[in-house]
């Protein structure tokens, strides 16, 4: 041991502070209804839970009450089914009215079988019945549908905290996507503002001087993924500020981690 | 504002304590060595940062520092490159050896094209050039492989610091993965001890009560993906400490979280 010891002395380098970083979860928000004003309401709820909201945060905004402070829900009853979202869902046994509002949401279907849709949203994500979902809605014949243009929402509520709080915030909406190869959801940035959701370290070089060649990485996704451990699905945990993050400022937008088409080997 | 304020109030639920999670990066371990005990290191590293280690802290390691503690290093000059590795690696320009060390850590090959091969590892990982990487070690003509078992990685390294602290925490080796229809790369879990990495939430309800069917949580891609965002590539960070992390015990290993190749639609 201790010949190791030495050994590990000479190769010790200087000491830095500790990086930390937070991630606090906001619980007492309330239910949310169509027109709410979100940023109030977080505001509020960080207020309330001894959190605050400081410059520099990320707030991480769970799809789900985007979706419901903008109205994005369906009454089923009101829908009427296509022809094909009729013959599918006989074959199925499944709700006609949910499948054909999966395909008004959709701009292009990959795959289709017994247990799920995997589509195109309209605004180019690919995931799951096109985002569209039953939970976290009260009522039984209703549904939420992604919001129509996640990467504006994330703006608008930026500008929100702005004009309660007069500092500035960086924010992702977030939502539950699950993907090939791998088993589980897992967050994903789906909407962003204020902050870079890729960095590209293509051209720099690691600590041995080597080029690295192909990393980009997808900051927006890690920080919705780790807004996810907090929010949980049945622990009411909407919201999450990520504290103490160094993200790059910037005008990214959650569509910017879309693989185009052209280049995506598996679409 | 003053009418919604009040409705605002009604809607209030109990104030709860803040849920805090912090992802702590070292920044001081040593350059890791084949033979290295990488639970003294991480412990020595942890106490020098002022961290320290507490149960039920989750560590997350790069798989980088893994592979290269048990020595999964590869001397190119020392690799005989097959005929399809040869040809392959004229039609692409590339380095005929790293190709062949690409081949030989496969087991089947999912697409190769100029820029990447996609393969399922020998563990089952679908991932590019078999997690074989030329960048983080010393040598131009050296690349670290996917440690032989990374859930044993994690076993073992759990049970190092059970020795060397008495106390348990949950392990988690991380490698970086890219995935199909979205950019950039994102951490996730390939080795893992002491956690449940995927959360089952079928046949519980949400707030509604509206049974959650399709929601599996992929918790140990999470965890991964909030490390990433204390990792970086370039900034030296190779293990991380996730604390106040709200984890279920268990015997869990990352192999968990490959989906089945015959329930994957896109593989």
């Amino acid at each position: 041991m201790t010949q190791r010891s030495t050994r590990a002395k000479k190769r010790m380098k200087p000491v830095a502070p500790p990086e930390t970083l937070q991630i606090i979860g906001l619980k007492t928000l309330p239910e949310i209804r169509p027109g709410d004003d979100l940023a109030r309401l977080v505001v509020q709820a960080a207020q309330r839970e001894g959190a605050g909201l400081r410059r520099g945060d990320v707030v991480v905004l769970a799809q789900k009450i985007v979706s419901k402070a903008e109205g994005c829900i369906v009454d089923l009853p009101r829908v009427k089914p296509s022809l094909l979202a009729r013959a599918w869902a006989r074959k199925v046994r499944n709700d006609p009215r949910l499948i054909e509002v999966v395909l008004r949401e959709s701009q292009r279907i990959l795959r289709m079988d017994e247990r799920v849709i995997i589509t195109e949203t309209r605004h180019g994500f690919v995931c799951a019945n096109a985002g569209v979902d039953r939970s976290g809605v009260a009522g039984r014949h209703r549904v939420t549908c992604l919001p129509a243009d996640p990467d504006k929402s994330a703006k608008r509520f930026a500008a929100g905290i702005r004009r309660w709080l007069g500092i500035t915030v960086a924010v992702i909406v977030s939502d539950t996507f699950g993907r090939p190869w791998r088993l589980g959801l897992v967050n994903v940035a789906i909407g962003a503002a204020g902050l870079r959701v890729l960095e590209d370290l293509r051209g720099t070089r690691d600590a041995y001087g080597h080029p690295l060649r192909a990393t980009i990485l997808a900051v927006g996704d890690e920080l919705a993924a780790a807004a996810g451990l907090a929010m949980g699905k049945r622990e009411g945990v909407p919201a999450v500020i990520l504290r103490g993050v160094r993200f790059r400022v910037g005008d990214g937008r959650a569509r910017q981690l879309i693989r185009p088409a052209s280049e995506d080997m598996f679409r």
